[in-house]
């Protein structure tokens, strides 16, 4: 085991991760593609929707110069990069409160590929600023051969939200929901919607590079967000939007922010040789 | 984390499991099924098809007797006890080996509920006597309206072996498969054999208490032996059994003992509060 290097493992709502603290970026991993889908196989690694590089700022080329001491360095199980992901966020806030390199008590910055967040820690629950989201119109997705009109929302990242009239409508979601190449050249995460209750939606998502997960932050962000657009609904209106792997809260303020609340935790810690 | 225990992930031909050492049984934690549950949980926990409590069979009441150093307390995923699993045990000898507990040069017993099995280590293969198997006659299993004959075989736990002309026939296999609570008061564990070459087929296989999974060594067995009766082969023709998580090779000898050989690994370890 002298290539054992340490990793831990935590979850948000059952978006779960594969943490790789490096905090002074001099953990010689490679964190090639292959390398991170051995780590989040779920049956030959240690298992994950993605994988959470946990480092400073300043020891990262892309990063450097962006204000906050950490960078969120997160990867999709399929080893591609991305910009930002709002359960990760949280995975990651926790962990840094645990190892006693952040101070719960105060807002925590953190650097990623979509620019600075900003957290609030309030027992098992963090709030994250997840910035302003972007209203960017209509457009098609397809499983199966049913297609849904949805709306093009982006939070950082690219989504396609749709409303069903029942969330089994969408299938067993394999295969990555057609979609439109044009307004989505990188692809895209899908939502699927259904109404429960005034300001309570529950959804179900397939995230590009994952899969269908049992939750996604910026899909949850994308459906408030939706919803309240379709509701004409008072800014400041928290949203309840329950997932598969737990319930997420959401509100759009009046500032144009979208605040997500919910929880995170930290399961086991150790190291990998993987 | 002042609750923190120790654990280890491994998996043998994919069929993973949740370690927890336990050398002297002086680990407090109390393995109830809602703790085994949520080790094994795959997004919320460290994710497993079952967990390998490591113990020295002098700290174990129902284990104190067999003559064998270290017992492999094994339980399934949803918290219930089991006799055997001959992946489980694989990875259990190779982490024994790896925390120098254990002398790979030589055969190594290991006490289980369904008494002493040997391994011998061979690179990155281990070999398991899995003892001798007992045909119990022809059964009927069942899956979405479609019925199979199927052996009943048992290699210390109980199988059904269902030979199919694709292993798409069973379907998807989200349920247990139906049989006769009369042939299996306790459950089975039910395996689809397709034929693929002389002495080597392939084959998906139902664990009872865990679902369907990437491999199961004792359904490896009992498809070899179903398999070699079906042939009429000749004692200690070796088969290779495919599996959707990779490959076993499997001997019934002329000792009528059926030998498994296949790889094991550890892939982390570490600390959890679970």
């Amino acid at each position: 085991m002298s290539d054992a290097y340490p990793f831990a493992k935590g979850h948000g709502t059952e978006n779960d991760f594969v943490l790789l603290p490096d905090p002074d970026g001099t953990v010689h991993v490679d964190l090639t593609a292959g390398r991170v889908r051995a780590l989040t196989d779920r049956r030959a690694g240690l298992g994950g929707d993605g994988v959470l590089r946990v480092v400073r700022t300043e020891a990262v080329d892309e990063a450097r110069g962006q204000d906050a001491e950490w960078f969120m360095d997160y990867r999709n199980a399929d080893g591609s990069l991305s910009e930002m992901c709002g359960n990760g966020i949280r995975v990651f806030g926790r962990y840094l409160v645990e190892e006693g390199w952040a101070d719960p008590t105060r807002p925590l910055p953190i650097a990623t590929r979509d620019g600075v967040k900003t957290l609030r820690f309030d027992g098992p629950d963090i709030t994250v600023d997840m910035g302003a989201p972007r209203l960017l119109g209509e457009t098609v997705i397809g499983v199966g051969g049913w297609e849904w009109s949805a709306r093009h929302v982006d939070m950082g990242n690219p989504h396609a939200v749709a409303f069903v009239e029942d969330l089994d409508d969408a299938g067993p979601l394999r295969e990555a929901p057609l979609h439109d190449p044009a307004t989505y050249p990188h692809g895209v995460n899908v939502e699927f919607v259904q109404r429960r209750a005034p300001h309570h939606v529950a959804m179900r998502v397939h995230e590009r590079g994952s899969g269908e997960t049992r939750s996604c932050g910026t899909g949850a962000c994308a459906v408030m967000v939706a919803t309240a657009v379709a509701d004409d609904a008072e800014r400041g209106t928290p949203y309840r939007i329950d997932l598969p792997g737990g319930t997420l809260r959401v509100t759009w303020t009046t500032e144009d922010r979208v605040l997500m609340t919910g929880p995170a935790v930290i399961v086991g810690r150790g190291t990998t040789s993987l």
